[in-house]
């Protein structure tokens, strides 16, 4: 049985041009793992209308979930919701239900619900709206694409909202062993455990800090008791 | 003129499992900014041939310049040299001068030079090497692909000794206003701006900190006075 996967789309200039660090594919990356999807493959693209639609086209047919953060606020570089109608084929136009949301939400703050801000209740047409308890402005999910903000906050509450709708795999178990040694003595031994179990994912992180280094193993495995024995046996190899 | 343009690739599963944050891709993009390289891609790809081979095929004929980061060690799962010689379609082996390079180094530490160290003299067919007075153990150039490690202090210190070597575009400058206004205020007269100004790049990055909210205006382009002359503009229609 394997587990189901994922991929992530991060859109946005300000990440390629290096002025934002994203942190949202992080954030991602450890809550699939948590729930046992596998994230396969993320992506950085521009706002560009063909990039974006591109990406969205390719993955949402080579995973089984895409989730997609930012260019979904009020201001013209804001085009991902329209670029999803596109790589649907479907019709985009002001929802209803965002909208009462939207006008609520700016009536209660005093500020007025302008043609900006009723942009973001344009929603694709059949798209499911994601709730956002932050900033009111919903995201979507049109077919397996999960459409989310970008603001860091924003994302990580649609995050939440989201996976509990999913069906998970088996939780990826994680054990790691840190070992003072250089990569290249550790390898020849590592790689005969990989071979002996084929069916885990061995990994070696090697650090340097502070005139120490050495590597971090890490097994993983959705069957406790086979990264248990792969884990005996790693620190047979490696005694403390 | 356009500017040269460029695509990144970070190889490895602690980025997609969220085990490991990746910060080379930001270092990366800042640095191509610096020299008028336009990073139009980055993507994280796991330690899978496939879709190692598969994104190198792709972006390497999409972009001017490829930068991968990762999978260049001695161990088991590093696997990126193996695949940048099949997406060329040449052969890889020990190559004589990365083989002395390594000799050396361990001979001065008093290592074994073992197999696994060996397999780090390991260069794809016509590639040209990229120093590491880091950890010695060298990157290389396939064309248009620089392979790099993933350790950052190495990655950052390859990526100093690539960019010379490649001839850049018009430096994209860049000028910032803070806006404590919703980004729903804002859109309106930026819009207007954007169409104005449509040889420049405006983004709004929305920000919410100790209960102020507001956005960055970014104004970016290769011509410092057109840049000046929108900023001045933007000053006018949100007076601080």
């Amino acid at each position: 049985m394997t587990n189901p996967t994922a991929a992530m789309i991060v859109i946005g200039d300000e990440i390629l041009s290096g002025r934002t660090r994203d942190s949202n594919m992080n954030h991602l990356a450890k809550e699939l793992t948590k729930v046992g999807i596998d994230l396969r493959e993320a992506r950085v693209v521009s706002d560009d209308r063909d990039a974006i639609i591109g990406a969205i086209t390719e993955l949402r047919d080579k995973v089984d979930h895409v989730f997609t953060s930012g260019g979904i606020g009020p201001t013209h570089d804001d085009i991902t919701a329209d670029c999803v109608a596109a790589a649907f084929g479907v019709s985009i136009d002001i929802r209803e239900d965002a909208y009462a949301l939207l006008a609520a939400h700016y009536e209660r703050q005093g500020s007025e619900f302008n043609a900006a801000r009723q942009r973001m209740a344009r929603i694709p047409d059949g798209a499911v709206l994601i709730e956002n308890p932050v900033s009111i402005a919903p995201g979507f999910a049109m077919d397996n694409v999960f459409v989310m903000a970008g603001v860091p906050a924003v994302f990580e509450t649609m995050v939440a909202s989201v996976l509990p709708t999913l069906t998970g795999g088996a939780p990826l178990l994680s054990q790691n062993l840190r070992v003072e040694r250089g990569e290249g003595d550790i390898a020849g031994p590592l790689s005969e455990l990989a071979s002996e179990f084929s069916d885990l994912s061995i990994g070696s992180y090697p650090f340097q800090k502070n005139g120490i280094y050495g590597a971090n193993i890490v097994i993983r495995g959705a069957d406790g008791a086979r990264v248990d024995a792969a884990m005996t046996r790693l620190c047979e190899m490696f005694p403390a």
